[in-house]
């Protein structure tokens, strides 16, 4: 399947994070390819990534990073394609509030789509949403994931309402 | 021209923000509807936005909200298109972390794409950069509006650099 | 016993935390019921939730949830009863401060009476005292609860008093 | 009438605040009274005050103060009925957090029914609630509020629809 | 030895912090009296005790308390004695800001001498440095103490020094 | 007069927050010195004063700096005297964080006794009550102070009770 | 003169805080040159200005940018000379966080010598002393500029312990 | 090798980050000293390093230390050497945000160049990139080191690329 989200992160350490939104899009059937590019020390590679990503049928690009990061910004002022940030919580990151700051507050004409902390698995359904506004069949997919998330709730809440909570705190 | 990105904000005072998001969307030519509807205030209004704004053929939803700002994260929770939420510095705002917070955290599954605080124009982008990864005459307005960021910054460096910083900072 | 207190919070894992509520109104004699709703999940359950709870009884509604805790604040807008938020230390959260936010700061005439992070006991002392405040058998079990806390206060000086403090240590 | 709500500031510089609870109670019909007491620097009249509002009839008493806010906390330490607070932001604060905190973090066994910075009205409007939940007539005007809110909005919303949001913004 | 420092906590849990400013004033001679008041729990004894350290003999109050730490604050309001605040990190603080800014923030006429976050020991050296500013023989100890400081980093620079910095780590 | 408290600031743009302590010493008849000190500008200096200040029979010093804030502990370092640290909120300070914390935040064994933000009043009258817990005469007047702090929040709340907060308001 | 150290900005707007470092050289007599490069909307320029820094005998790059300010590291990614960071309030920036931690908190290998929110001037004095540690006469003008600073104080505290500070307020 | 960098730190606890900047320097061939030197436990020793650092040799000065971290700003007070400051994250930190502000925040004419919270290594890199612009033989090092980083990162995306990331995770 030609992928239509390019998933890229500043460091194979970030993989676990950034895996869930390949695994939501596979889920979804939406293509996409996934790979290691560092803004800061391979800033060549990002920008042929960037400059290359429409011609290539890239629709999104998903984008995770640590403390400063940089690599969601710089690829968003080298494409204009949708470019989704995600904040990724590092060793040393002072709880987060550097990845979040760096990738949310970009100057103005250059925005990125910023998600919650080592919000991997949301940024695939952020580009899944994307792509499901164009694409009937993705967006059919992306309402029963919905219906989902809404049938696990009553579950549980009538779990919760016949067992009573001390029987499910025993657990 | 039919609306394909819909602009909602909370209150009326929210609006010199998120015209913002208008002005950007007229100039690229990208059709758009701008109203107030409010998560606390009107909530069945809000459910009926988000609930028929597919239907009507919105691709994008951009919300604004200050404070605690619900207004995103609800219509994302009713609608699988993409929502833009813009953290807006209100009065009485703890420096606009309530609004950023409440507008990013978002759980899995309900993702809301942020921009930075008070960022209606880049919400606009980011709209339009989703309708340009699919249309290939606002990707091209796109490109030439990029084009313009980078023109504005050389003709400012050669001003810069042919008068002298001394003179520059005289006026 | 009817219960004059709804508990709810935004998933099953928040339960260690609200089950502290539940158990001081069972303590105190105050009736109480108990399940799961989710704001961004099951908006249409949370709006039924809401709509009904007065004539269903309840007087005070109980809300946690983390995150961008948007629970609390859209039953607030939903019913005129009084509302307690629950501000919930989650995973991801940002230190509990994107959950503290999105409860406390809400928009003027929409009011979540906010307790402490984690403070799923003291809601359920705070719905006591209002149930208590109309009615003498719950206000006079409250002021044993009082008396409780300060006779244990007092017993520990007594101890630390009369064995020293490196004794206690010792343990 | 005779006062269910009492409302209390630290000091006379909060009254701007306080006075906006008094004046949503006037408008509901709920009886208030209105004062000021410190706790750092009047402590015996504060236990005092306290230790006889539910004899005087108070059902709630609502507290506002800035900085190291002491005053919420310490009369809900002092009685058993309900106790709003009030962050305030006053000059030498951090961005009100030292207020927010000092209400909010309260610790187990003595909650404090904590609202927006600078959230005077909301402290009424919660306070009209919470009479309201016992109060057949005020639960109707609380209802009728509500309303009031929610065309204001409609309003506002078909004016920026009828006359664009251009009209709107050149006021 | 009769005290002149008087040590107090809001509950037993802070103990291994507090016994850290007892066991410096005993290393330094000063004599103290070490006890748990809760200004929320047991406010009369802390009135008590506030009113009659004067008498007592008491020089300096030494108090400590966890989030929303109001103890030192009060205590500093019902008597004129120094008062020195330790905020201490209990659970579910918010990385101890509650407590901190609990303490510091205290408005104008009614001081606490705040020091660091679990700042025990250090609260323990500002007492005797209060004592010692009138008492020559405990001004000698504390200037031994810091004799000891210093002779302590320069044994430590020695090691390193001679060992080189691989040899220490490898430790 | 003797001084017995030595007054420092880092800028003689730090006067007006500092002659607050100035002026309260003053008023107590507590002898004072006051000077500029610098600790990144005059090292030597600092040293000198911390070293010459016990025999100059100075009892306490207070210290207030903004930014990066190291006079405070810089002069703790250098004498065993009590040292009272006032954080001043100066141009492009981070909201007073920064000089909260340099001052605050001081290792094991060198305590700074740290008052609220621009907190120049409060450092005198901490200052005075620390020379008072061992002169009886200052004591008297600390606490005729604190009785004028009481009447003046009695005499507010006899005016706002008899006047009624709308009259007040008005002014 | 020949420039030995590149200013850069991201935008026109940062000049008058970046003009203060240029205004400290001329005033060492280093030269430099000053102009201005956008990572976001120039980054052909920003590779180009990085990459040819050092052939043009540049030693140290000093790099101003606010909100998520992503110049400083960017060019420290494409240089192997030292880069001096300077965070920048801008408008819509949070207190100037997002400028600072999107500066300092670059990942291992690629550092940015972060100075002081709004720092141009210490970024000049950082450059300077870069260049003096290995060229003498640059050194002496370094020290002769901090004896300065010291002169500064001393004129400043000999005017108010000779006038009082009394005389010096009423200016 | 004669020492061109001299690295100190405020404790011997401060040694498993600050070996990270020595480490570093070995590897690229540049000399350095290693010692302990405490801001507020051993002034003068303070003193007498920093005076004597540039007749010594030393170049540039890298100073690591927690909490109230005063040593590298002192420093940066009593040299023209640069002084480059590594915020540590120590016990009883608040989140580190205290080191960093106390290190970064330095007034006009002092500056501090500071690297990221643990940035041991980072201050390394940045003090041989000082010293390798005015040495070309460190320079080419230093080229030599960045090449590294991009073929690590070069070589992590291909293998990412050909096992497929459902390999990685797997180990």
């Amino acid at each position: 399947m030609k992928p239509s989200v390019g998933i890229i992160m500043g460091s194979q350490s970030d993989l676990p994070i950034m895996a869930e939104a390949a695994q939501f899009l596979e889920e979804l059937g939406v293509g996409y390819e996934l790979t290691v590019v560092s803004a800061h020390r391979t800033p060549q590679r990002m920008i042929d990534y960037a400059g290359s990503a429409r011609e290539r049928g890239i629709k999104v690009i998903v984008a995770g990073a640590g403390g400063a990061a940089h690599l969601p910004g710089m690829v968003a002022s080298l494409t204009s394609l949708p470019v989704i940030g995600v904040p990724i919580l590092s060793s040393n990151s002072i709880d987060g509030w550097d990845s979040i700051l760096s990738i949310l507050q970009m100057p103005s004409g250059i925005p990125v789509a910023t998600v919650a902390l080592n919000g991997g698995k949301n940024a695939g359904v952020l580009a899944a949403s994307i792509v499901g506004a164009f694409d009937s069949e993705v967006a059919a997919k992306m309402d029963s994931f919905k219906a989902t998330l809404k049938e696990k709730v009553e579950a549980s809440a009538a779990q919760i309402e016949e067992k009573g909570w001390k029987e499910i705190l025993k657990k």
